[in-house]
């Protein structure tokens, strides 16, 4: 089975390659494809935060696959797999962050932590509800801490 | 720009049609497909929540464009946009919902809160990180508690 995607929009920022960290340096723009009804993103403006898909059309296909290996090549953490890890190099080079939202101008979105490079397509754009955020403690092993050290750091 | 995307998996649990709420009620296993490696998993087990994407397929293509309407057909709520919503009616039909782990087992995950009908395809899953969560408040209209006062009950 294969399905067929279209972007809704892309992504417009200073950063054009791609890099591991330093992710809330970055203010972006979500602009919307001019086949979109710009009415598509009325009401928008009422919530804080939205999570975003993107396409992280810059992997390298022969790197998308599901795999097991060391985060970022790090010998020192433990090896793991793909869905254990948020890394680019998966199956479908689906990218997922929740971005807080500053202000929306039509076709629009200006978006502080999008972790993803100039010309990124974005597949799709929903509100943030606290009824679906984790309902009990978020449990997750140390090596996280490591890989996310400097992550957002300005 | 189209997209080729290939389900990593699908999920199975006891809800055949589609339906808008009690979805605690459900519990799904998300079975990966033979040709993922399974390894792909390892180390799953020390998250407790995972980002689940996945394409909600029954949704009539005429139905899956960007739209202004009032949620759940509503007139006592206001008239919004599809980004300004989490209904499974807009572009690509991508659904993505933080579910609770219960346990691995080789290709299956079992999992609570998932709000995707049986034999949905799955597209990607992510480990739930507290550093990828909303590092501030959330704030979210008031219609929005209306459309989700029974959607998790049991």
């Amino acid at each position: 089975m294969k399905i067929e995607i279209t972007p809704i929009g892309y992504v417009k920022n200073s950063r054009a390659k791609i890099e591991d960290d330093n992710w809330s340096e970055v203010l972006s723009e979500i602009v919307l494809n001019e086949t979109i009804i710009p009415e598509s993103l009325n009401g928008i403006e009422e919530f804080s935060h939205l999570e975003i898909i993107f396409y992280m059309d810059q992997v390298l296909d022969e790197k998308a696959i599901p795999q097991y290996r060391h985060p970022r090549n790090n010998l020192q953490l433990p090896k793991l797999g793909t869905f254990a890890q948020r890394n680019k190099n998966r199956p479908n080079k689906l990218g997922l962050t929740t971005v807080e939202l500053i202000e929306r101008n039509g076709r629009i979105l200006r978006v502080k932590n999008l972790d993803a490079i100039h010309g990124t397509p974005v597949l799709d754009i929903k509100p943030v509800m606290k009824e679906f955020q984790p309902q009990n403690e978020i449990r997750q092993p140390e090596w996280t801490r490591e890989i996310m050290k400097n992550y957002w750091k300005k």
